[in-house]
């Protein structure tokens, strides 16, 4: 690459300034705008607000329009909400302003069984525009669905396969410990439930993936959250936890052919977890069993996204998936 | 798929004969041939020479012309010699007749660094002829090459690459025990060395594609073979190894930037060698360590080739690696 390709980061919350502060320290990449909506933030230097240590010359921009207005770019690196009834305008504008997406929403990543119709028209968006779009992370995006969906290549047959990843918290940001619902009581944790707001975000994405792909039809999908208590005072740098309250969930999806269950997806995130990592099982002809450490959350979901770049550059126009594109590396 | 894509044979060793079964069994595709040299198998039925254990009404013709002129075909699965001299003139032959190609040729896995010029020769055959030709396999191919290269999606940086592969000869085929060197004397062991015929082949293609993959320059590579001794009488089906002497083979290659080393490929194949296993260790941000179990040699290439013929069939024209590729997976 000989002209630096020049990236817009759309959201500068902690994900998003970790994505920014890689796109500076890359070479090839050039961080050329960043957007952010906090009040806060707007019409601060950039470079302060991703705690570069440094100014970079230009301020934060406080909407899209004048972000993609305020500077020429190739990419927007897209890290704002996991939600496609919130994230798909702005998806919408930065395509019709002409730059490809490499995006951190969960619900982007395999949109084409939960929401196909707003998928569809991303799709057609994109194509008219001549740019890609791809969602992308370490799970959704690696850990529970390309990764299992690779090494499916070298089983003449799949039974099964079972996904857990497991996260110890304690080492952690706070607002991850929070997020999972460290410190809350029982009752606390079952109201939030019952409101929709706690567990992972991404399950479906990462199970329609693999059913899609292994050409197998989802009769039923089923997801169940459920709080992780501590049985002794649990203490953080953010959290006090007495025995019997939350430190954290646990969360399994359960997807189901005609003939039963398939795949099991489970993700239990807690305090004083233990070890961090994941384990892929693939019933079949061979069993496969992969045990993965390292894949630290934060670090994994920034090193992809960026990583991603090279390949939504090369890729065909459209909304892509993970398993959509040639081997992605770190480069 | 509406129609069945048709396959031939080219190769009917016990690999070739066991993809030849699969591709029998596996709805989508169709056998509609198969070659051989061993004068014992042509004319045979090819369905009693794979051990199908029943005919499939056409026989092994004798040579590549014959069975390219035999039958209406879209894909060779090529699985016939591990080494560019023998193998080219075959690939060759089956792009002009306009056949895609799927092989386990070790040195066609990423030729670019050892063979360019034969690569670029096949890879313009290929395109003139618009088909797509791969060489895949589970080593080269995947658990030392993309693999790897697949999880460094999930790094901000990468400093090393450690890969391990053991295979306990015990639970494998007699002709691979001989390969690895099974009840020789240490004497013979290494004449045979000096001659340049032990050792598993395709190492370098691993190392080669990962470099070119991540932008490295391989400013040096080293390759040793060694014995594994048997400390005590080691028994098996095929062979009876006396204590002192060899029981397999131990092969570590070492790839170099001008900076150092970054990445070793150690592939130790013994009777009674344990566990069978990979171990993926990447050096950087973050540490990551991957383990696999049930990568059976055997099963493993059989089921890669097999699954590659989806991709294949879709790439455009030319000669493509494994990280060329969308995702592969079963299907």
């Amino acid at each position: 690459m000989l002209n630096k390709t020049r990236v817009i980061q759309v959201g500068l919350g902690p994900i998003g300034s970790a994505v920014a502060r890689q796109v500076v320290e890359r070479a090839g990449l050039e961080l050329v705008g960043g957007v952010d909506i906090d009040p806060a933030k707007v019409g601060q230097d950039v470079g302060q607000v991703i705690g570069l240590g440094g100014s970079l010359g230009f301020a934060v921009a406080g909407n899209l329009g004048q972000a993609l207005a305020g500077a020429e770019a190739d990419v927007a690196l897209h890290t704002t909400s996991s939600y496609f009834d919130l994230f798909k305008p702005q998806i919408v504008e930065i395509l019709e302003a002409g730059l490809d997406i490499v995006s951190t929403a969960e619900e982007l990543s395999f949109p084409w069984l939960a929401h196909p119709e707003q998928a569809a028209e991303i799709d057609a968006v994109a194509k008219s525009a001549g740019k890609t779009v791809l969602g992308t992370g370490i799970n959704p995006g690696f850990v529970m669905d390309s990764l299992p969906l690779s090494l499916t290549a070298i089983c003449l047959q799949v039974d099964r396969i079972d996904v857990t990843r497991v996260i110890n918290a304690s080492l952690r940001r706070g607002p991850f410990q929070a997020k999972i619902g460290s410190g809350m009581t029982v009752d606390d944790f079952n109201a939030k439930m019952a409101a929709g707001r706690m567990g992972h975000v991404g399950l479906p994405e990462s199970m329609h993936m693999v059913f899609h792909t292994l050409g197998k039809k989802l009769a039923r999908y089923e997801d169940s959250v459920e709080p992780v208590l501590a049985e002794r005072l649990v203490k953080t740098d953010h959290f006090e936890v007495k025995p019997g309250q939350v430190r954290g969930l646990k969360q399994v999806a359960r997807g189901y052919t005609d003939k039963g269950e398939f795949m099991t997806l489970t993700f239990l995130a807690a305090l004083e977890a233990g070890d961090d990592g994941d384990t892929i099982q693939i019933g079949g002809v061979p069993n496969l069993e992969v045990k993965l450490k390292g894949t630290n959350g934060d670090i994994a979901t920034v090193a992809i996204a960026v990583n991603a770049i090279r390949r939504v550059r090369e890729a065909a126009p459209g909304l892509v998936t993970m398993r959509d594109l040639p081997l992605l590396s770190v480069w």
